[in-house]
């Protein structure tokens, strides 16, 4: 019912959409208080063939998948929906132990372990889901806006991330 | 005179000063304009004390130096005036090639070379010098905002940069 609608975004959120620096830092400005993680699910899952042709890894191979909502520490409204999927043999020791023990922004984790790295947005896209609706706690018919971007260091993926947000958030700052 | 008051920053303000990612991919979208590099120096020079402890080089070792603003194509105001210090020994062919030939601002130099990297923002400032007044076309009075901050590559700082903008700049979306 939507697909043949024009949207006009906002600007903040263009700049959640486009930014090639860390998203955590960036809601936190937005939003003026800090950010934190809420874990959803963690687990080692093996590669299916299509994660693995993204990661360029092997089939079979070990990932750690992670899903979480950021959101500021006084509100359980999430702010982002980020899935990340993490091929765990090009993870160090202590990215590894942070990612999969702690709350804690992957933005926050590469600047403490000073991970040097680059960002590739792949795709741009909005989508309809029930889920999301539900996780936002927003109608059902509210698109969803979600891009997907990888984060490549030593020249390989280290991080593939999905974030996903209501288009009726981040209309204006400081209201969500 | 200032020194006894408070400031409130725009919290554009303090996404630019705090930001990890491209300085030139915020401005674009903050004013839905691409932005290019006015270059008002560019020269090799050799350290100084100084500037070879704070490049962690040798004192009389290359070094590129650089100042531009950056500005909307469709505009000669500056957005923001950027210094920067690169130790010649620490760049990649191409990327010298583009530092200090074209007018190319550093962030999609380092997008288009693939190079991986961390920003280190050092300190925040503000300071009064009345030759950004008239760089920016504002009353002497104006303070300035600066951040210094280094891009590392191969835990090597790759470039120094300091950016300087007005006070009275980025108040809101699309108002310079």
């Amino acid at each position: 019912m939507f697909s043949n609608l024009q949207y006009k975004l906002s600007t903040l959120q263009k700049l959640i959409l486009l930014t090639d620096g860390s998203v955590t830092t960036l809601l936190e400005v937005i939003t003026g208080k800090p950010v934190t993680v809420s874990t959803l699910v963690q687990r080692i899952a093996k590669a299916d063939h299509e994660i693995a042709e993204l990661l360029e890894i092997e089939e079979g191979d070990s990932i750690n998948y992670r899903v979480v909502t950021l959101r500021n520490v006084d509100s359980e409204k999430p702010l982002i929906y980020a899935e990340s999927y993490t091929p765990i043999s090009r993870l160090q020791k202590e990215f590894k132990y942070d990612l999969m023990k702690a709350d804690m922004p992957i933005g926050n984790i590469m600047q403490e372990r000073k991970i040097e790295s680059r960002r590739e947005i792949e795709k741009i896209e909005m989508i309809f889901n029930d889920e999301f609706s539900e996780i936002f706690d927003v109608s059902y018919h509210i698109p969803m806006l979600s891009r997907t971007y990888n984060i490549i260091s030593n020249n390989m993926v280290l991080i593939r991330i999905i974030e996903t947000f209501p288009l009726t958030s981040f209309l204006r700052f400081n209201a969500y």
